[in-house]
């Protein structure tokens, strides 16, 4: 008789984005004539920049000839791309990343779910409070963050590490020593971003303890400010200690056309293993590489035309972003993030938990966020708008909450 | 301090398909004027149908402005796509299948892979021998195999059903009884189709047992004669003991585009669990759906210029299979398959073991094919050549293997 995988009986709820998908659609059947404004959600808005939209016909007409087609992508990714994100995203910031290092896929979703299977379920597992859920999840589907904990709205065996106000939104080192360590900055979703400096107290760390540190840079197009780092491996000794994952799902728009990859040094051993012969033998078994036309389009974001167009719809979201953070504190909310990321975090106000301002938002101002507390116990009381709506709802969507 | 899955230093070896890659590459480096033949690799080499690209050329389109560009996907796969897939591949064989119980993906690999992650570590394995070495792997990788015993070339803790000449490579009830039964028809490696009588007891043997079928049919379309099922759901009970894995990779050449799906009906309860509803949480958890242009693509398979010209295109490949089969039947040669399936299973001449025939092959005839043993202790003494590549180059591997 088959059993399942009790773990998965640990997850209280379904995934948070699924939740408030289901409210929004219940409260829109009720109110069909009210028109809602969807700041929740990390989608994306913009269409495709034209250097991309060229790239994937051009690929696209590549598949209906014999000569041109491609079967079977290199499990790891086309070399046309793994030398274009090496290139720009590393070399062109004096980081040591060769191709080989680079891991294409489907994206940083996938990714970040997938990566903690190459380690041992013994692992204590560290992660930011609030975090994005996935990192959890994923880690309470493998076994490894012990039971849950409704009072506490936590799980037993993992180490939370609280990202409040009082500590401008960064972790502290935890008291217990974890052994892999997930970190995301800028980050999703309070906005913070974290300073070179404060991130080579972490890489130090991770080398004294021999931890692992799982870095998502999936935000780092948005960074404005100088000495914000825009990857680990800015920061000496990352080769180490560091594994990071990239998305093109924020930089290029590419939420729905998927694409992402992670970088393992060839440097990070653990237990005598090279980390990088074990997610390339995952890469290698569970997963059949990103389409070819959609590496194509990878490629393209790397392109001069490609860089010039997708710097303007960065700038265009980041304008929301102003529009957001400036509005809100002009109407007496405390905001912060914003600067550096594409959200904005802010207090709910008159006490609120954050899924009753999530409702009286939608109710009062029709307009849709994400519950603080729906990314953890030190969200509560949080709530995030998101930067990628158009410029004409973002601007309408904070009138509306300023006039309540 | 991190440690490794320790699982994973368990598997011998590398992928069977990166090791012929790596084999294949270092022969044409030493013998670059030779004219190589790949008859190795299951990947296509037809380009993709007009219906397929045209498709594709309007979703690229849609990308490109605002008022019908796409962000993420629903998680489980685009209504469009799941409801033709309802109605094509199931209702019209007379299977009950909704579009709810239909889970779109990024290609069978990725599924065939991750498809054990819902089920206990505690449940016994029983896979063909030879198998498509993804389903040992991943339960290998997961830690439900025990070691690996090189003496036999298999894991302490699976249950390999032999398919070999005298059961007519098909497998037959094992003495202990397993939980989780592995199950590729039309078969991958040695192209063996099962009746609908004999799956129709594979379905009761598993309602009797409480074991789940995780049923591969990514090979269907090619299926030639009558009484041969093209989805376990035309066998009476499958809907509360299996999962069916689908592949859009042979029917529509889309190895390079990337698209799948599994099926998961509602009324598959074990542990008082739904699995349906746990498989919905991995992808809602651990993946961001498959891309939007490739799900149109994949609803172009079943427009009626889609299906006409994918007919053509799987008749091209089965003449292949057809030269294949009947020249090496003619130069003396043992073989099955390549009647319902894409696949030629050869018996190794002169006792070769499957990869001195290998070598022997490449060296004297420099055709690639796949070592039977790569897939199995019992694949060993056999060779699999695939149907996949053009007529011409086909005819000419073929007349190069009679001339031996």
């Amino acid at each position: 008789m088959v059993t399942v995988n009790k773990n998965y009986l640990k997850l209280p709820g379904s995934y948070l984005f699924s939740t408030i998908a289901k409210k929004v659609a219940a409260y829109q059947r009720e109110h069909p004539r009210e028109r809602i404004i969807r700041l929740g959600i990390g989608d994306v808005t913009q269409p495709l920049a034209p250097a991309i939209i060229d790239s994937l016909h051009k690929a696209v007409d590549e598949m209906a000839h014999a000569e041109t087609f491609r079967g079977y992508a290199p499990d790891l990714g086309y070399d046309f791309l793994r030398n274009a994100i090496a290139a720009n995203d590393y070399e062109a910031r004096g980081c040591r990343i060769s191709p080989e290092e680079i891991f294409v896929s489907d994206g940083a979703k996938s990714d970040s779910g997938n990566i903690q299977e190459i380690f041992g379920i013994d692992n204590k597992v560290a992660v930011c409070d609030p975090v994005y859920p996935v990192y959890v999840d994923t880690n309470v589907m493998a076994g490894r963050t012990g039971e849950y904990n409704p009072a506490h709205e936590n799980f037993d065996n993992v180490i939370y590490m609280p990202c409040r106000e009082e500590n401008g939104f960064l972790p502290e080192f935890p008291k217990e020593t974890p052994d892999l360590i997930y970190l995301c900055f800028p980050n999703n979703p309070s906005g913070a971003a974290i300073t070179k400096e404060r991130l080579q107290e972490w890489v130090d760390y991770a080398n004294k303890t021999g931890a692992v540190i799982i870095y998502d840079a999936a935000y780092e197009a948005y960074i404005t400010e100088e000495n914000i780092p825009h990857s680990i491996y800015e920061c000496e000794g990352a080769r180490t200690c560091a594994i990071e994952l990239r998305s093109f799902s924020k930089n290029a728009g590419f939420t729905g056309v998927r694409l992402g990859f992670t970088v393992v040094p060839k440097e990070l051993v653990r237990d005598g293993v090279t980390l990088h012969s074990l997610w390339a033998r995952r890469h290698g078994t569970k997963f059949n590489g990103a389409p070819y036309i959609v590496q194509r389009a990878g490629e393209a974001v790397y392109s001069q035309e490609g860089k010039a167009q997708l710097k303007t719809q960065i700038d265009y979201y980041m304008r929301n972003a102003k529009v957001i953070y400036e509005g809100l504190k002009n109407a007496g909310y405390s905001v912060s993030g914003g600067v550096n990321a594409p959200y904005i975090w802010l207090k709910t106000p008159d006490n609120m938990t954050s899924w009753e301002f999530f409702d009286y938002l939608l109710d009062k101002a029709h307009v849709v966020g994400t519950p603080g507390s729906g990314f953890g116990a030190q969200g509560e009381g949080f709530f995030r708008l998101t930067a990628f709506g158009t410029y004409e709802n973002t601007v309408e969507a904070i009138e509306r909450m300023a006039a309540l």
